[in-house]
């Protein structure tokens, strides 16, 4: 896949510097490392950060802002930052409230985070982690914590960014996060690979097949399934969905329909309908929806369904406002 | 290219019809016809009217919202809605204010929106039009009329719907949408063509090429040329715009950065980086930037660059708050 770069080694910090660059009123770069802070205008809150691999925009840097994130930290594409970045990120977005990191749970970031938290701990800096585990195809019922982390952590970054905004302490703030982590889910499938900057895709997919249950670092799918109508893999997604997330008539969730790169809103939209009609179905009501590009790998060809089940606690912090490059919602729908 | 689709001939209705589910609290359909509005809370203002073909979403229903456009009329697929359409969407739009349609220069578009704008006519609406043509690539300096509309519309649409939203008469928003208009360019490039649903792409590039002033529509661009770094590719682009723009020193300009697809922000960023190392080195002023995709060609991937040169008038307009399911300007930055 050809790309707009200049050199390969470059792409992460070429790219940092224009986004800070285009976000220069609210956001800055971290001095030394490959991280962005929101420029602070409350040092009295539990500053929340954020972290993974790029390419994965709008995710990590891009949820950065009012109400959500107060920094984040990253890595070269689809690798972890290194506790160093970690570390820094985390001592330029520190207030004396203390910092949560939202983590999502794969090996090299789990492992960098702890590093980092570990070398806070030193420097007498508060500082806890929350996983992120929404991925409901990368491991069974009962074995949740050991799932991924995906698309989700958009959720789960908005009602824990509102709950620190709104003066939560950090015991208080990492709850919500574990929280809201428990009531998402997440599915998704690819209909092609993508490729790293330099590289060939590292799988393909046929023609007339899609993977399920793909990771977000381009990881081939749990099952390679032939391409049948949208409204049918919508409604394999949605009955998996439901079912891990045991919903159930008069709930109320939000729902997220996450392009992975190169799929058009144009068909996002056509996902969200069939969504729409399946849940109401099961009268489950829709309060809110996202759709577009939020957690992508990429270009891959592809979609996710997140869905957070709402009670009034979340559905509260919900509905405060945010203001993201990427993200906004203007609070009381 | 494989897409998440149900029937071919489903897709722009049904793409719709999620659409409107999901943005049920601020839009509606328009009874039998594929067009949107705004849910009216003022009547005592210009409405605004987009209109265009499907496959450049959010272009053109992402961008009807407060401080923005008040309805939109879609046709298939890269082809303009017919006359019925539109007119019922300004109808459904209307105020006793009157009705301006932006209408991207394409000729389909103005022969259907002329066509709507004389129906309008017989049944004594207000109605006026007026063309984008912000495409430098599309046609030589001294032929500005003659060029295409394309992603600049963003910001044609956000200062003509703050004009509205403000109260200014139809005449009035219509001058400000001709002087934004004067004072917008945009030019593209494309690393990949797209395909319709159902088709297959309708024309190809190299491996290591590009295509120059490429169409929205898949068209092929003006020149092919080999694929080189993004600086190099974004400094040609920049010295057009501001050739064209005929831009100084001192100068102030609004710039978007825009994906025709599958373009990630991974790399938008590193062209933006580009673009304001370049117009810094020019003194000439940033005042804000928009990176992402606004105006698409289905999974095309590709860029182009925007800029709007800002006197007080449209700086003004362009800080006015908006919000719209893909835009939003919380006012005043």
């Amino acid at each position: 896949m050809k790309k707009l770069i200049n050199e390969v080694d470059d792409v992460v910090l070429e790219s940092l510097d224009g986004f800070v660059a285009a976000n220069h009123r609210t956001h800055q770069k971290v001095n030394g490392v490959n991280g962005v802070i929101r420029k602070a205008e409350n040092n009295k809150k539990v500053s929340i950060v954020l972290g993974g691999g790029s390419g994965h925009e709008p995710v990590f840097l891009g949820l950065v802002g009012e109400g959500m994130a107060d920094g984040a930290a990253l890595g070269s594409v689809f690798a972890s930052p290194d506790p160093q970045t970690i570390l820094e990120v985390i001592k330029s977005a520190y207030t004396d409230e203390g910092t949560l990191c939202l983590v999502i749970n794969y090996a090299g970031d789990t492992m960098n985070f702890g590093m980092a938290s570990e070398l806070a701990g030193y420097e007498d800096l508060k500082v806890e982690t929350a996983l992120v585990t929404d991925d409901v195809a990368s491991a069974p019922k009962g074995q949740e914590d050991e799932r991924r982390g995906v698309a989700g952590l958009l959720f789960i970054t908005k009602v824990t960014g509102a709950a620190a905004e709104k003066g939560y302490s950090l015991a208080e703030v990492k709850q919500i996060a574990e929280k809201a982590n428990r009531l998402t889910r997440t599915m998704g499938i690819a209909l092609t690979p993508c490729s790293l900057p330099g590289s060939k895709p590292n799988f393909t997919i046929g023609e007339d097949e899609y993977e399920f249950g793909m990771g977000i670092h381009g990881e081939p799918g749990i099952k390679t399934k032939k391409l049948k109508a949208a409204d049918e893999i919508v409604t394999e997604i949605i009955e998996g969905l439901v079912d891990d997330l045991v919903l159930q008539g008069g709930d109320e969730v939000a729902v997220l329909v996450n392009s992975t790169g190169a799929t058009t809103i144009l068909e996002l939209n056509i996902v969200f309908r069939q969504v729409a009609n399946l849940l109401k179905k099961q009268n489950i009501h829709i309060y809110d929806t996202n759709i577009g590009s939020f957690c992508t790998s990429l270009e891959m060809a592809g979609v996710s369904i997140s869905i957070m089940k709402l009670d009034n606690e979340l559905k509260s912090l919900y509905n405060e406002p945010a203001y993201t490059p990427y993200f906004y919602r203007k609070g009381n729908a």
